[in-house]
């Protein structure tokens, strides 16, 4: 038998906690499924005084994290922290440096700076492991870096914020306002106080560079992704959605093509009988396309102290057993830095929601603003009628260039009987 | 760079010849993702004429595949053959024995050897992998085991098998009979002329104790699954199931309760809502309830020459970065040997259908023999009436156990007015 792998874990929030939970409570049958015992050995949080709800004595306290590159009681740093800078950023560098593996949940991090941390780590002979930074406890990391290594892939995608799921599902359900929901939200601790990470399509795009990255072997590249958030989404936008045979997420796409990158985070119309429609509450699900495997999807939680803390020890379990591959898949110094696709060059089929004055006339110009264009009308969809006064107007448009779509939204915009800003929604048939 | 990974391939159907197409087409990827090249050296098939639509004049051609266990130019023994027993059984053993790592497809094999085989691999310090073996290219070997290994599961179930799946959405889609689709399917290639170990449940059986295995950590143990298969369907009970809310799957459930196993594979009623009951087609779907992560569903096609390529190739590619795991998990030495719950003593709720000659008194006579056994009605549908003829009566029961349900079927089918025998299909809430 190998001797114990000695964990150092920095950061005792849920996940942290979560992570203390399942060491203890899953020992021997770690032992038997790692080929070695996992034994945590020192802790570095704010406060050492918090009740956590399990002792902490017997392990070595660290009042600075970074104390933990330098205990020669720990072999992995567990970097548990978060924040895209910072100490979670200084913790992780010095303990690779310092020939530590680090296995950590950051995925902003990993987002801004994963092909530098990746190269130092494979210089080092180190594993930076990071399965919970994506889709919570869904193996996805795994899944696309090693189960689906043999293929080429085109295109990876999903629901990969749950806050935002949870959101627009309720929304639907219950014909309610997303500003009271998310408000409910932060009251029962589904959302952060400063919601935007959420909210604003930030995360998920943290989470779709990753996935690119592994999907196709390109450097991370999250400045490039295109992300929308899902504030202007309105329960009419959901009733519409309904009639017209489509549900509304907030999806993370990513896409090789002609060798180029495409990357974009927005909501979307997705067809009714395409399995990510039917993805409700907080759960997460990733769709990945091979050359040769076909589709595959994973769907799961996608946070919360068990799903994440299943996330760690699996990458502790793969660090015990000494399985390493490089951390994206490709060696980091061999990650191709594609070229990308920028939004307006993007190609689509479009849902528009304009609020027009009900009167003779309108439609015509909205009609030769899209031809202008050359933007084509699927259907058009006016339920309300009200002489004079604003009603919506919906239309579906086939397939055109995104600067299209844009370039006739400002000129309809700018016609008087069209009253507020038009709300416009990508639909995706994936 | 590390010496390339020399591939020996014994079988050269559908399944072979995907992987010969993957290997030469992803070239030059696989040896960047494999950390160094993957080459096919040699090869073995019934017929070496055949045209295959490739050339394999520079691989090395053995008319034995025994003779791929002594050929100095393969690292890897690919078994592609197939069946339980005779040759493919022969040559993983010779090639485990002389020091070759082995990946296969062979679920039959696996399913009664795989314990032993698995024994012998880890003495011999080699690998035995099977991604291929279980739903496709889903990589749900490598998730169970690796992915999801830091958590207890109690229950893993699914979609195994492609040929039964099709067949029962074409019967719920068309309102076909069982029968008539069959036929088809062989016509049409997807289904075997003996289609008995898909239709009969063997298939799924086969697949289902090799996830048991690594999920539970326990001994490989398909003689104990207790098997039906779905030749008793008729369109008749997939109208009811629609009325009822369910939809009609063959899956496979294998389950941990008070440390004893329980594994079954047989038609079931899953709730509408339910995601597995939406997979369609040869679609397959693997769950797993893990007591951290949760549920994790995934989905994608269950065979095909594509995706099992996709499955060998993430196999072989493991083997080249040297990442070995014990065969099921848990060393194979230290596998449990459960003890096995009896299907008589499962507990579920049931459908049943009656063909009943309509007439007053007889519905008396069956609930009567319901009563008898404690077995509680919750509904009752009688949907046409024809009065001296035969007609059917559908009932739903509540949580009762197996034997229950039996004897009182029983004694059901002995009164004078149920002209056939009963149908059961028992109801998953899952």
């Amino acid at each position: 038998m190998k001797p114990s792998l000695k964990i150092g874990i920095a950061g005792l929030g849920t996940v942290g906690s979560g992570l203390i939970r399942l060491i203890l409570e899953r020992k021997d049958e770690l032992e038997l499924r790692a080929g070695r015992a996992i034994e945590i050995t020192a802790i570095s949080a704010r406060d050492k005084k918090i009740d956590r709800g399990y002792d902490i004595s017997s392990y070595i306290w660290h009042d600075n994290p970074l104390e933990l590159v330098f205990d020669s009681n720990v072999d992995v740093v567990v970097e548990l922290i978060g924040g895209s800078d910072g100490i979670a950023k200084d913790l992780i560098l010095a303990a690779i440096e310092n020939g530590k593996h680090v296995v950590t949940a950051n995925k902003a991090l990993i987002a801004h700076y994963g092909t530098s941390i990746a190269n130092a780590a494979e210089s080092a002979g180190v594993s930076f492991s990071y399965e919970a930074a994506v889709a919570g406890g869904i193996p996805i990391i795994k899944s696309l870096r090693e189960g689906l290594a043999g293929n080429k892939l085109n295109r990876v995608y999903g629901v990969l914020n749950g806050t935002c799921n949870y959101i627009l599902t309720t929304m639907e359900e219950q014909g309610r306002e997303f500003e009271d929901i998310l408000v409910e939200c932060q009251k029962l601790g589904y959302a952060e106080s400063d919601p935007s990470f959420d909210i604003d399509g930030i995360d998920t795009a943290h989470k779709l560079a990753i996935l690119a990255s592994i999907a196709f072997g390109g450097e991370v590249n999250f400045n490039s992704v295109h992300v929308e958030g899902i504030r202007h989404i309105s329960p009419i936008d959901m009733k519409f959605a309904e009639e017209l045979g489509f549900r509304i997420k907030l999806l993370g796409i990513a896409s090789i093509q002609n060798e180029m990158l495409e990357q974009r985070v927005h909501p979307c119309m997705v067809p009714n009988g395409n399995p990510i429609s039917k993805v409700s509450g907080s759960t997460n699900a990733v769709v990945a396309d091979g050359n040769f495997v076909g589709t595959i999807i994973q769907e799961g939680a996608g946070a919360g102290a068990g799903p994440t803390a299943s996330a760690v020890a699996s990458d502790i379990i793969d660090i015990a057993h000494g399985l390493r591959v490089p951390t994206f898949g490709v060696p980091a110094k061999q990650l191709q830095s594609f070229p990308t696709v920028s939004m307006q060059n993007h190609r689509g089929e479009f849902y528009i929601r304009l609020m027009v004055v009900d009167k003779p006339g309108v439609f015509a110009d909205i009609a030769a603003a899209l031809r202008d264009h050359e933007v084509s009308i699927e259907s058009v969809l006016q339920r309300t009628r009200d002489p004079g006064e604003a009603v919506p107007v919906v239309m579906t448009l086939h397939e055109t260039k995104e600067s299209s779509m844009t370039d006739s939204l400002k000129k309809i915009a700018a016609i008087g009987a069209v009253v507020e800003p038009p709300l416009m929604i990508r639909i995706e048939s994936l």
